[in-house]
């Protein structure tokens, strides 16, 4: 691991100056998850902080077959013709490819990875994901600090990931597909709560009718509810990776409610709600995992959650019989 | 208080014979937040869970206005008609009225209330979500042992205690009133997302165009999305509670649902989930507050959640000091 044979203040002054073996070295300290590492992702983290925090957080989420792929690498190099820096990071729990490979990401959107204004990285592997939400968050960071002014951070548009995704991010894009008539996919529920902006991909040739179809059916769905996390309607637009139609008019979307929120102050407010958040969460994962490491705790909880499951004992007397088997451990606990 | 009078067992065996006072004294214990009240409230509920568990549970909401009080009155003198026997319970966090007090439920709910196949209990008084959630958890145990096969668990329809209603029931129904036109008044997504069926209030007089209209609105909206948590897709109905209207249509499609969740062993397994997730919210809920209540933990925290809403520390990172801080009060912990 070359994590650990360079000092990781050497380390940060060379993310700092822009080096792009130093950034990928730096994301690989801080996604280790041997115990050995934390100190030197800590270190280089407090390190690179002052000059993170600059850039523009997009969380994009779309199911499989939406074309995710081919829009973030069409939207990105939209970005970077306009100036900007791109970092593409992704969050995916079930991946299990090794953090330092991005041989996927170069075949998955092969323009981009070869620009030198993009940086794309992959999934770390393996771990919770909540493990895997900090290691993507701390990666955020990093690219931050290298001097990326927009991060992208992508997520499978299965499982749990969006909701962890959109508590990093400034504003949350939910990619769709055209449905093949009036029946349109299912789409999870809680995934379109978190949208701040509904994309329907693949508006063009035989799918652009269906296209605007969708546009029109998702804008009169979300009317019916409200505001979506940044405080603003959410919107619905129609965008084709192949013809480039559209990508602008997205990217207008979001930086007109981006400098909205940043004037009406709900930009500071939810970043920091954000950090804080992500806090308790790490306080609440640390606080769970010593528990289970607790031998008295984890055997009286098996028995305990039997009982539960059947409707024998109420959760409440099983969670202070189990917390009692935690405090008995503890010499300098009262009960 | 009386609570603390009468002995857990004898008062158990009073609500097992269903008499009245004995059921409204038995919630009053397991409602009261006096530490010393809850080893009476554990021998009570261990008494009575094996005559609990199988009422059919509703989860009600709506925002205010909807006609919540009406339908549910409507709805539940429907119910009594057939045979059954209804306890309405409420979750309401914000309330400040005493728990024994039932003189807003009378106002509200006036034939409802005065029926002996009915038990209208309002929400207990103060105390943070997750202790009403509990409390009212375990009012509905008390209220099946005593013998009512429908248990209704309303909530007031703003802020989150519909995710915590949601997490008790078996099904969830969501009360909309028919908006004044093209506009309908705005929902909150994460509400939406809990419901297993929509139901469209005010369906009679002036309102009843636009009550059909709000039907078929969506009807075509809750088709974009996936399966409520019952795992079936969600219907949206009207009804009017002055006549009656759509009262019987509302209650066959919760009873056909519900049927073919116990045929599928969907029933049994959300109930399972639902007592499973409520002991890990209570076994974190008491290690939060053992956390807090360390005085060498809450202060670093204080100093670490500044850092952390200023973007100065990781989460990560002050997450490990602050559990640090706690584990060093603790001698027979390892750090």
């Amino acid at each position: 691991m070359p994590s650990r044979r360079v000092d990781p203040l050497v380390l940060a002054d060379a993310v700092l100056r822009g080096e792009r073996t130093a950034l990928a070295r730096a994301i690989t300290v801080v996604e280790s998850t041997r115990a050995d590492d934390r100190d030197a992702a800590e270190r280089l983290l407090a390190r690179l902080l002052p000059g993170a925090g600059g850039a523009t957080r997009l969380g994009i989420s779309g199911a499989p077959g939406v074309g995710k792929s081919t829009f973030i690498e069409a939207f990105g190099l939209m970005l970077i013709d306009a100036g900007h820096r791109v970092a593409v990071l992704a969050v995916d729990p079930s991946s299990k490819q090794a953090g330092g490979s991005i041989l996927g990401d170069k075949t998955r959107m092969p323009r981009l990875s070869q620009s030198s204004a993009a940086f794309i990285r992959p999934s770390p592997a393996g771990g919770s994901l909540g493990g895997v939400a900090r290691r993507t968050g701390e990666a955020m960071l990093v690219a931050e600090a290298a001097g990326f002014d927009i991060v992208i951070v992508e997520t499978v548009g299965v499982g749990q990931s969006e909701t962890t995704v959109a508590d990093m991010v400034d504003l949350f894009l939910l990619l769709i597909a055209p449905g093949g008539g009036d029946e349109l996919q299912g789409i999870k529920r809680g995934i379109v709560e978190l949208a701040d902006l509904v994309v329907i991909t693949k508006d063009d040739g035989d799918l652009a009718p269906a296209a605007r179809r969708a546009v029109a059916d998702y804008r009169h769905a979300l009317r019916l509810f409200s505001p979506g996390p940044s405080g603003d309607w959410v919107e619905a637009v129609s965008v084709s990776a192949l013809t480039g139609k559209g990508l602008d008019a997205a990217w207008q979307i979001a930086v007109q409610r981006l400098d909205a929120a940043r004037a009406e102050g709900r930009f500071a407010a939810r970043r920091a709600g954000q950090a804080l958040a992500a806090l308790w969460r790490e306080i609440d994962a640390g606080l769970i995992e010593r528990f289970q490491a607790d031998e008295a705790a984890a055997g009286a909880l098996r028995a305990l959650e039997v009982k539960v499951a059947e409707g024998k004992l109420t959760p409440a007397a099983a969670a202070r019989q189990a917390l009692n088997a935690f405090a008995a451990e503890q010499p300098g606990r009262t009960r």
